[in-house]
């Protein structure tokens, strides 16, 4: 990030250009799947999330707070919100104008706190499997919101992590935005070769169910998941690729008896977690 | 509709310009709530819920197809590819421009098919409730796609309706797109008085369960749903009210062991929507 001469630790300043190189840094972060990836920071923006994210405080590079928000702040006596000066001293702070805080807000009503957070280092597949773990694979999935749930999902039911191959990106805006607090908190980690994954997995003795429509599948009210198993989920509008599916132990439906010939895939993937977590003690 | 001169059923013709009456129409019907709720339409956009809509023909009332779509049907012979000729003759066809086409649009990649379609004459709770019915009740849920999910994983799953009591519009487009065709096949029924719905489905010996996220609450692995039932999903942000669950004749809670405070609202339905309807044979 570009240094500014202004003393932003001063609660009597605040930003309010929108051309002030920090708040084109965050919109450039915000926007840009590829600055993000560069830099290895992203963007989270509310009060519930950034307040989540100081957990790890060491994950937060910088937090951006508009004049309302500061003003209700320190006017409240409410535990929810957030007191500026329990913020830890290495976390940069920003004052900006209510204006500026409309402006990198990408929801209607903009509470007015924001971040720049650091990626965490991402842990290699090896390293996070075990033989009795349980994980979902996202296979392909497209939609951040979909990611954003099925993370919150996770770690809701407790699954061990969240291994993604070909999908979108989790620090995109609405994927975090989707996943409340949890894209800090469940463990996602990405290989982008399919076939890699599932052999990873196998290594680990983790059976492979892949998720599919077909009526021919086993049903998931006669699955018995193995102890240490993953479910593969597919793609929104194709599902899993043939290849996938053949090279899984086992395919699995959900019974359907309705119209929709299909589920959404993030409540497919929360049915599937649902089934193989509410059994563990 | 406001009456237009041309002979739309002229292929040779198309509509050219955004302010063409039967455009704007188009436009109010998507945009706004009121003109929705006192014309009694609503518009849907793609090839496949328009195919779903003609299912149901007498509640398609128009169909705007623009010169891309008309060509690749004209030229496809995948059966998947909508036959223009099939279509009844008592609905109105409209051939529009690509141009005219993406401003009708939602999506970012419009696919150039479009409809005008009626609302289904609403049946009231008594007429659709049966005592060994299955139901959910949306009670303040505010979000349209979360509304879409739900109305999609009740059709897959065969529910017997869903009921709404204060919460958003079936027809906003964000709620059709995500329920697929979904919102055209389950039946959905409207009471703005919630402590009124209570008791109509009490006099049905409907057993009511209160969806929430406590944990003294009855654990949903240890519930045994009774034949008739119905469950209550309240607001994202806030829950059911403290009313209604008191009203209820029993809290469920689906049992959380990770570090989510919360289940979506559409993710929380669709686990109790499968625990409910997967036993039944």
């Amino acid at each position: 990030m570009q240094k500014n001469n202004y003393n932003y630790q001063d609660q009597n300043f605040y930003i309010t250009s929108k051309e002030n190189p920090a708040i084109r840094h965050y919109r450039k972060l915000r926007d840009h799947k590829k600055a993000r990836k560069t830099e290895r920071l992203f963007v989270i923006e509310g009060l519930r999330i950034v307040r989540d994210a100081l957990q790890y405080p060491d994950l937060v590079e910088q937090i951006l707070i508009t004049e309302k928000f500061r003003t209700q702040a320190q006017n409240s006596d409410s535990p929810e919100v957030f007191k500026i000066p329990e913020i830890s001293k290495k976390i940069q702070i920003l004052y900006i104008s209510d204006a500026v805080g409309n402006d990198l807000s990408d929801t209607e009503h903009a509470q007015g706190i924001f971040a720049v957070c650091r990626m965490p280092v991402q842990k290699s597949i090896p390293e996070i499997l075990r033989p009795e773990g349980k994980y979902l694979v996202l296979c392909n999935l497209q939609d951040p919101g979909n990611l954003g749930m099925i993370l919150r999902t996770c770690d809701a039911l407790g699954m061990d992590a969240v291994l993604t191959t070909g999908s979108c990106e989790l620090y995109n805006p609405k994927t975090i935005r989707s996943a409340m607090g949890s894209a800090l908190r469940v463990s996602v980690v990405d290989e982008p070769d399919a076939g890699k994954l599932l052999q990873l997995l196998r290594k680990q003795n983790i059976t492979n169910y892949a998720s599919v429509p077909a009526k021919n599948a086993l049903s998931l009210t006669d699955c018995h998941f193995q102890s240490g198993c993953a479910v593969w989920i597919g793609n929104e509008g194709n599902g899993l690729p043939e290849s996938i599916i053949t090279l899984c132990d086992d395919a699995v439906t959900i019974p359907m008896r309705g119209g929709a010939e299909s589920f959404n895939a993030a409540m497919a993937a929360g049915i599937f977690a649902w089934e193989i977590m509410k059994t563990k003690s």
